[in-house]
């Protein structure tokens, strides 16, 4: 009764979670979450523009599932492409199983 | 060392957050978490008895981790069952690998 | 174009975050993220030294990216040892694709 799909996670700075979720939105993903928190460490997450964010400091982890995974791989490479030269983050993908898959 | 179990994600409105913990400590898991955040899209996250929400709006991301699959489909279903009939929100489930077995 | 890597995942009492990152800097892992939350149960989330701790409370959600599962059974086995004799907590791994594996 489940059907699979990706969810992408992408951890980044605050400055541009809505660079992100426009990337999200234009890839056809019916919709996202976001949580704030901290992050620290090299993990793609210092900005080599902006050496001093070297410590602990603050991000966003937006989410969306997309039953496509073709929409999911676009997400990715475009979040890289068009956040991650100027700015730190990184984007995952995991697999999992949804319930209606009619609603993404 | 590790042991298979589902992890059970749900994103919903911050008002029904009591009605899916109880309903998952009903089903007998033994903890949840919840994270609040912010949601936008149709994702089942648009209420469509309150057409209002339309754009970005809070929401709770609740997760439990369960060893028994049956577990996790029976909470998966009576949420869906008995919450996202009136409210908006998305449910689920990935498999993870847990320590310590008998705690879950 | 992905590589897989292994999402070690951390929910414990706020108290010990800094032990807790620690161990995951010591490990060897390149970064970490930390969001706030709530949670509830027994589900390892309840001290035993201090059994008040029955209700729900805040708990701190530490999860971090490492391409080497190696590093990840460390950080999960150190945890335990070193956090959850004396805090409640939980910890559990899963398997996730990355991209750009030279950052983790």
């Amino acid at each position: 009764m489940t059907t699979q799909a990706t969810k992408i996670t992408i951890v980044t700075e605050r400055l541009i979670q809505s660079e992100v979720t426009r990337i999200i939105e234009d890839a056809g993903a019916s919709g996202y979450t976001v949580v704030e928190g901290s992050g620290k460490g090299q993990h793609g997450l210092r900005s080599s523009v902006r050496p001093q964010m070297v410590g602990a400091f603050s991000i966003v982890k937006i989410e969306t599932l997309v039953a496509d995974r073709g929409v999911a791989d676009t997400i990715a490479e475009r979040v890289i492409a068009n956040c991650f030269q100027q700015f730190s983050g990184i984007v995952y993908l995991s697999t999992v199983e949804i319930l209606r898959p009619e609603r993404f």
